[in-house]
């Protein structure tokens, strides 16, 4: 799109559908790399040494941008992450759907916060970050529905960290959803916009 | 989908290409008709008796919906409309790129509202309604970025009330957003959810 300057090159360094997604709707031409970071290992390490979930969400979108930053230095790398946190309890995507079932059952009738970061690198060095704080509130949805729901989402529950898609059926599962529509998808995208044209990315 | 009971038919009546894709990306079965109201004329009237934005947009979504549900009383008919408000002016969807891009001149660095109504009919009598509010803030852009965004944009431009698509590049002209981004589409998701399981159509 001719809102893009030419140079630098953008590239996200994330392998998530929805982030790129985003980014796509805005219309940037950006190249995807994905980045070979153990997450679970690092949120293993990071819960131990008592890191709070908007750290841990803001050290693994920079390990992510680092790792692909490492071999394309002339880039401006994008890392992004997302944390689910329900009443001081931290989940992770569920593995499978009877997982993705009982974190269903543990969300219900609850509110959760989705702390989700952003980083960009150039030259290896972080140059901007941005954390955002969704909060979204599921509603006390009957037993019958969770059946019918996790039949109807099937396999697609296990792509996601809440086990749902706000942009498709997800939305069933919801009384209140506060915060950017991007963010929940995974990528604060108003923030970056921002941030790139500061940058001179993007046209002021 | 399975969380949705077979009665009563859905009926949208809407000839909006983004309210149906919000429909059907929750996963509703549904119909679609387009309501034969002259809009503007309505619109006119309702701005000549002094009646309030969101009055107007209630009375044009329980417009279209009437339309549609006097050749269907069987069905549950689902209306909408949504309104541009920006310091007491009302702004209409624009004719042709000319007037889009005064749309957009007018609306920088501004904050502007979507009152965003959507009513339900069923056997012709007014069942349900609800109004969003959503708030947006244009960011004070440039000249040149105003030129190349109505030049990527085209035709599109004319499609929304606001000249832009949230969803697409118009994110590039924002400062702020809020509220359900179904509504800033053109029909709040979540309250009518929640209807459609009062009103037995979907699970609870």
């Amino acid at each position: 799109m001719t809102l893009q300057a030419s140079a630098p090159r953008l590239v996200l360094a994330s392998s998530s559908a929805s982030r790129r997604a985003v980014l796509e709707g805005a219309g940037l031409t950006f190249s995807v790399a994905a980045p070979a970071v153990d997450e679970a290992e690092v949120k293993r390490s990071a819960t131990a040494e008592g890191l709070a979930p908007d750290a841990t969400a803001l050290l693994l979108a920079e390990l992510k941008a680092q790792r692909i930053a490492r071999r394309d230095p002339e880039a401006l790398v994008i890392g992004a992450d997302q944390l689910l946190v329900c009443e001081g309890r931290r989940f992770d995507k569920p593995a499978d759907l009877a997982q993705a079932r009982a974190h269903l059952l543990a969300l219900r009738g609850r509110p959760h916060s989705l702390p989700t970061a952003v980083v960009c690198l150039r030259g290896g060095r972080r140059v901007w970050h941005h954390l955002a704080r969704p909060r979204l509130t599921m509603r006390a949805f009957s037993d019958a529905f969770l059946d019918a729901y996790v039949a109807a989402e099937g396999a697609a529950l296990t792509t996601t960290v809440g086990a749902y898609r706000l942009e498709g059926p997800g939305a069933h599962l919801f009384a209140e959803v506060t915060g950017e529509h991007a963010a929940i998808l995974g990528l604060p995208l108003l923030p970056l916009l921002e941030f790139l044209r500061q940058h001179g990315v993007l046209l002021g």
